[in-house]
């Protein structure tokens, strides 16, 4: 099978709360593919600037990424500089400088065109758009954005929903992109807008699948120490991929299976700062953990229901 | 088996967003034993005024509850006016009158004394002292408080968590009980203050139950339309335990799938509007949405990490 991800390589400069400033490789295309690369080897379509180190080049070929498509431009990789409240969860974008992403027109490489699955990572819904131009043939299209393209290009992403069979979004942006605060009826509407399948990103609390055939639960491992959530999103699309690639079957059921992977695979993520502190997890440890996560959402259904019929 | 429950019998005021006050039957006791009834036959203890009307102790009788601990005394039955926020989670009490509750003193009727189930519903921490002093030989016991005597009467609680099995807190009350912000190290606190297994329930989120030996995560079912959250978590507690007490089973395992029973029932309830809407609710519907919820929890532990182990 064949994973292909397009999204952002940045540097990012996180702020913590009571910390200094540290500036750490980043970017959702950085985040996806490390995580997927616990279980397949992913190909990245980005661009980074002339600045860009040849030890990010080689740690995510570290991580089994192939990096044929990631270009290197003139002038300065794309970097945000972050500050996170004292709740670890809402933020402050202090500074955006998009450099080389500025331009950035994704050009798919012509062996790569026809992937059994395609990651639209988080950037402007009309370079996704382009993307997927390039790769008609794709088998399976998920695809990830944020509030900003959700205002600010409502049209271009509405427009891509049809060809889309798993959404990547958390509570804010489908309420945006709705206009519907009750969440269960938003995650409706955006079945009804074409999108194959929905994944509710809920942070500490987990995720929820919407498919027409109805949802699927998946809450979050309580980690025991959070660190820095950023990426975290990436993280959980690109361990669901990585299994779905893994696996080579992208059927309902599998995709329960891949979303467990996802977020404990994202829980790994927010334990540390930076791609290279998850790229430090040893595959035991995932497989460690998502045999803990199964163990705590097992319940004997037949037994429970024996039980109240019972009574 | 027998549970019995002690707490609060109470007629709220509820105001919902956009919605005139309306005058409703509540109180932690009734929401508890309305829950409970859909699976076992509670006793309740606790006190209402003259002015508490015959038809709200015929719907207690309807759910199969034992009244003959609900003594009726002179005075008002305590009455609490809240006003729910356009979130429907946060509210402010806008009134409270104790009424007959002021002087409340639970008298457990002898043959009532060796429960196998006990709930201490959400009173004053030294008054749920006084039963547990009364019910030395309970089974089991379960407790319930809200943030009000975590601050008032945090000694007095602290001393029961030694005679807990299982605690029942929200997240803002096991950050205030133990001072931790972090959910899994307070969870850890409150076992090492001697609560035997701690229910922290997070609303629409769920719960996650935190005992010695680890960790269950338990989703909370997406309801279609939420109309009121009063009484919730004690449809929760009232669901575990009523499911405890039908399979006279106590064990690790016997919990796990009693708080899928009771995060099931508590989704009933907060699709209604007071206990009788609660009581509207068919047996059937109870056992299809539990039906539904272990479905959406159901994944493929065993294929997964053999997937995992070969990739």
């Amino acid at each position: 099978m064949s994973l292909l991800c397009v999204g952002s390589v940045a540097y990012d400069v996180i702020e913590l709360p009571g910390r200094l400033p540290v500036e750490v490789l980043g970017g959702s295309a950085t985040w996806f593919t490390t995580a997927a690369g616990f279980f397949t080897r992913p190909q990245l379509v980005g661009v980074v600037g002339e600045d860009f180190r040849d030890d990010d080049f080689e740690f995510l070929r570290s991580r089994g990424v192939d990096v044929a498509g990631l270009e290197r431009k003139p002038g300065s990789t794309f970097r945000w500089h972050g500050r996170y409240h004292e709740n670890l969860i809402s933020r402050d974008s202090l500074k955006t400088e998009l450099g080389v992403f500025a331009e950035f027109s994704p050009v798919i490489p012509q062996e790569w065109r026809g992937p059994d699955i395609l990651f639209l990572g988080n950037i402007h819904p009309s370079l996704q758009a382009l993307v997927l131009a390039q790769c008609r043939d794709a088998g399976f299209v998920a695809l990830d954005t944020i509030e900003c393209w959700i205002e600010s290009a409502r049209a271009d992403l509405v427009r891509l929903l049809p060809r889309v069979d798993l959404l990547f979004l958390n509570d804010d942006e489908v309420r945006q992109l709705t206009g519907q605060h009750h969440l269960p009826t938003a995650a409706r509407a955006i079945l009804a807008m074409g999108a194959g399948a929905l994944v509710l990103k809920r942070g500490e609390h987990g995720a929820t699948l919407w498919t027409p055939a109805g949802v699927s639960l998946v809450p979050a491992w309580p980690v025991d120490a959070m660190e820095d959530p950023t990426g975290a999103g990436d993280c959980f699309a690109g361990g669901t991929l990585g299994y779905l690639d893994l696996v080579h079957d992208t059927s309902a059921a599998s995709l329960r299976r891949a979303l467990a992977v996802g977020t404990v695979t994202a829980s790994f993520c927010v334990e540390g700062f930076g791609p290279r502190s998850l790229g430090k997890v040893r595959p035991s440890q995932v497989r460690d953990r998502l045999r803990s996560w199964l163990d705590a959402v097992q319940v004997d259904g037949a037994k429970v229901l024996a039980d109240l019929d019972i009574g």
